[in-house]
């Protein structure tokens, strides 16, 4: 059928079985050619065709809520919305967003990015529904990956106290973004490897009913026997245990299967848990091959072959250059050792693994573990590099603050992603670290200009044991740089100018770089001669080169891809206001907003971080500078 | 004995079973002295005196590792490692510190102060121990509250899967700090109950042995029921499908069982788990008989009687003027509800929970579930009162930014404990919210000066609907002033002078506010005119009386009982910068460090945020001004 047709859901509810199979075919061919053009999450997205339809099927969205898990899982949810027409703008600028969002559609109840979230909101919105006498269905969508974070955890414990009525699907995909870790799998492991369950509990069950003993001499027993019979007669030990009504495991592409088992789950008092096993990329070989994650999220391919558009660059991906040179170094050095929670790919951590498997540890998604189990190792004598995305390093705040900077432990932290990282937009864009590091006491924070001096700062983070020290990088490919031979460790807290000019200084760092630098070429042909410094460091700042600076008294522009409030413009306004100095001082970065999706030059120009605007910002404060004197 | 005479714990071993009982009544005597005039966390500790000796007994420490989670439990293990001497100076200044420190003995290995980090904190120890090749044992002891923390639960899940050698007590209290919450608390409960479970283990296993079908026809069957039997005879089936050796439960105050179960564990490959009852503020009746959590942690208290020695003052404290003027909005706003985790007693929200059982909510020790059910139900259309002591929503911090701020959800929070807390220290200081939360867009921060203001806002936020809004109060009392008898709301990001002046303004919020005033006082003496400002809205600024303060060109003085990195402070030089203005601004607050434990007064006296500071600064400020002048 056309897909830009559907205007909602309840369509749904006069097909059948097999036109449903028709419309899931449609699905997926509509899903792998869009996101051939626009890129996306395919792997998940051709998991749950069959799910997504049952269940808005089985249900009356938005009177009963969807929380999608994660939220990368929606398309099939918004193309049933209504919003098939959209996919071709689809993660781009203004386009249709990759998450749920409020403002696109009254059937996302609940946005997400960030994992583990969806049980929480659930809890909330099932108490709210009770209270206000409501008799809506809520149902939280997690996979078997996101089950693992800490706050799913949390909410999973406090739903099955209080009997909350809901409905938890467990979208069991056996991988989630990296292959499953933590003993939690196993058990799901064990659930869905038994085809055989069910039979075998009924077996189970009318053996037991044999034994004469039962009611009889040993009356004390039976009734012991009552409770523990729980743990022999179902399966999903696990859930039972913590209060939910455990149904499954179902194969999650069969339409009979889900409506069976949705149906059931309706009539049902408190929390039930269904535990659906599907299939990621099923439909397309090329994901559906995928052993490690390659298909979780891509760019643009072929569809045919599956091959993947590449990027032009040359440059080693920041990711890699980071992990590989710890791998290096590592060969020197025993004490380091790895820590990833869920993203070994991503932060192409596959190099160390392998050669060190002892010492590269996938702690699944559980950023608050991998961060105080870093801190741990640390406590002990190693190197723990903690290789984290900016974004889900806000996940361990306090471990990073209580745990690490509080106990002055040596733990690198690899902060991946760090800056506007595009299409995956607000959930994800990595701009608070700066503003949420700097303010913890012993932290050192550091931005490298390019992948050369990127690996000269891998080699000063694994030297340094005064305390924990932070390296930002951002999304995507270095520049291309010639490549020392040998590391050398830069001094804390030096920059280092790149331009000299006398009418004003630039200090940035990072991907801004090559901005400033434009921007004083293109203000070298007005004749106004600025410098451009790579403040490398942005804790600790380079307090004698910031008082140079203040001394010719000449405006200082600061330009950072990140929160201006507590970022890298305020710490140099804190440190002139502490020295009781005064200076003209212009920030530029990212206000006071979420920034949406779309791709980063696009943002950039949105928020006025351009190489224009530094133009326009320097030539206005040259003009009336000096702005004061000093008395 | 004389336990000052204790330099370590290797006297332990030769003790037999009953002379460490007669050890036991000395540290217990010897703690309810000392605690009855410093205070202190007396249930915690009485509750585990048998358990600390035998596992100083039975371990090498520092060789072998004992992880405390939460640390408050520590004070036997102090006594055992030689600091008995030190009591009298517990939790004061420069004194024994409340939680284990790393600088007071090398048996302290690891710190804390928040919840459930200790096995992540084992994870890392252990790992780095196996890579070392070494030998020892590491040790953590949880309480069943902490269990409930999302990150000690994504650690079970790690350790589980690893089988990682290690030996996990669990103290189970039955109550750790409020009476818990949730699922697991159950299988716990259970556990505990069945004091005869070995031996129904043993009338199960021989029934099953009698079944002849096993091993003839059904073999298949069999098979299966091989793998159920872990269900039917193991009691901790929970901690068994983790992937943990679950022995117990045991009695944590005999040294027979202690022993006999440790020495068993040691002997064991992989992790196990040791589930220990212990009687919270055993052989104390006053804390034995404590239902709710008051004996958890107190001041000074009466030896003879239990009676505390009460503060002298007559003002309500902050928590209950929040909670109880919540609760009488409550009566005419059903959408309004309350959230904590753990912490009803601490936030006085017995009253609003016995009055509106059903729109209140104690979660565990779990505030990121807290924190994204608040948003679920904000999402929903309730009023969520989420308390949560101002260290420990560093916890929440993405929950914060991710799910409240992002979705612009009304959630209402109340950060109790906000600013410096004193005796608890380092771990606790409430001193980092206004620089964690000032850079998440949408974010609302206040903080009153007295609690007739306070009441004022919490209508405020109540009243507030155009996101999320936060308001600071700190730990203790108010300042006893007459109490309006109507709510009125305060417009969002307006100030107040209360005192007017000419040659300088300092603007400053909360605790500090007495302190400006005084020396405002002080300085008139000297002839110095003085204004003193209620910068009552810390997130948005009164950026019109900011504008006004500029124009008239005189010092500007900020004081805040925050950290300086991010916080009011560096919010108005960033405001005047934003708006090129030049102002003479000065910054009081707290330096770039961790504040240790202390009264309140000392610890400000310490880092200069005082009455004379103040006076200090304008006089100086006074006679260098005008520092420029504008051209």
């Amino acid at each position: 059928m056309d897909l830009t047709s559907i205007s909602g859901p309840s369509f749904l509810k006069s097909l059948d079985n097999e036109q449903l199979k028709d419309l899931s075919e449609d699905i997926r061919s509509f899903l792998i050619e869009k996101l051939s053009v626009t890129g996306g999450h395919i792997g998940p997205n051709l998991g749950v065709v069959e799910l997504t339809v049952a269940l808005h099927k089985a249900f009356n969205s938005p009177d009963d809520k969807f929380l999608w898990d994660v939220g990368h899982q929606a398309y099939v949810h918004k193309i049933l919305t209504g919003r098939a027409d959209q996919f071709d703008t689809l993660r781009q600028f203004k386009g249709l967003c990759g998450f749920p969002k409020m403002i696109e559609s009254e059937h996302d109840v609940w946005e997400a990015g960030h994992s583990s979230t969806s049980l929480s909101a659930a809890m909330g919105m099932a108490k709210a529904r009770d209270i206000q006498k409501k008799k809506n269905y809520v149902i939280p969508i997690i996979g078997d990956g996101a089950l693992t974070g800490g706050m799913a955890l949390e909410a999973l414990n406090h739903i099955g106290h209080e009997k909350t009525d809901m409905i938890v699907i467990l979208n069991d995909n056996e991988m989630s973004i990296a292959p499953n870790v933590g003993a939690l799998h196993n058990v799901l492991g064990k659930l869905r490897t038994h085809g055989t369950y069910n039979k075998a509990k009924d077996e189970i069950e009318s053996l037991l009913k044999k034994i004469p003993a039962v009611g009889g001499k040993l009356a004390g027993t039976a009734e012991r026997l009552k409770d523990t019979m729980k743990y022999l007669l179902v399966s999903g030990a696990f859930f039972e245990e913590l209060g939910f009504t455990y149904l499954g495991p179902i194969d999650g592409h069969s339409f009979e299967d889900l409506e069976e088992n949705l149906k059931n789950a309706k009539k049902m008092k408190g929390p039930v848990l269904i535990h659906v096993i599907t299939k990621k990329g099923k439909g397309f070989k090329p994901a559906e091959q995928d052993k490690i994650g390659t298909w979780h999220g891509t760019g643009p391919y072929k569809m045919e072959t599956g091959d993947f558009v590449k990027s032009s660059s040359k440059a080693p991906s920041w990711s890699a250059l980071v992990a590989e040179t710890a791998r290096k170094l590592a060969r020197d050095d025993r004490r380091i050792v790895a820590i990833t929670p869920a993203m070994p790919v991503g932060s192409k951590l596959e190099g160390f693994a392998s050669e060190f498997p002892d010492r590269m540890f996938d702690v699944g998604i559980a950023e608050q573990h991998a961060t105080t189990m870093a801190a741990g190792m640390a406590a002990e004598g190693m190197k723990p590099l903690l290789v984290i995305y900016s974004t889900f390093l806000q996940r361990a705040y306090d471990q990073v603050l209580h745990d690490i900077c509080r106990q002055n432990l040596n733990v690198v932290i690899g902060i991946d992603r760090a800056g506007l990282v595009g299409a995956d937009g607000e959930t994800h864009q990595g701009v608070f670290d700066i503003s949420f590091l700097r303010h913890m006491p012993n932290m050192v924070i550091m931005m490298p200009k390019d992948e050369n001096e990127g690996q000269h700062m891998v080699k000063t983070a694994f030297d340094y044991s005064d305390g924990p020290i932070a390296l930002r990088y951002p999304r995507g490919n270095g520049l291309g740089v010639m490549m020392d031979e040998e590391l050398n460790p830069i001094p804390i807290g030096t920059w280092e100018v790149l331009k000299e000019g006398s009418q004003a200084v630039i200090l940035t760092f990072g991907t801004t770089i090559s901005m400033a630098l434009q921007a004083a070429d293109e203000l070298s042909k007005l004749n106004i001669s600025v410098e451009v410094v790579n403040a490398r460091f942005i804790k600790p700042l380079d307090e004698e080169m910031l008082k140079d600076i203040q001394k010719r008294n000449i405006p200082i522009i600061t330009v950072e891809e990140s929160a201006l409030q507590g970022g890298f413009g305020s710490a140099v306004l804190e440190f002139y206001n502490e020295q009781n100095l005064q200076a003209n001082v212009k920030r530029i970065g990212i206000p006071d907003i979420f920034i949406e999706h779309g791709e980063v030059n696009q943002l950039l120009q949105e928020i006025n971080i351009t190489t224009e605007s530094i133009v326009e910002l320097v030539k206005t404060s040259v003009n009336e500078s000096p702005r004061y004197i000093s008395l």
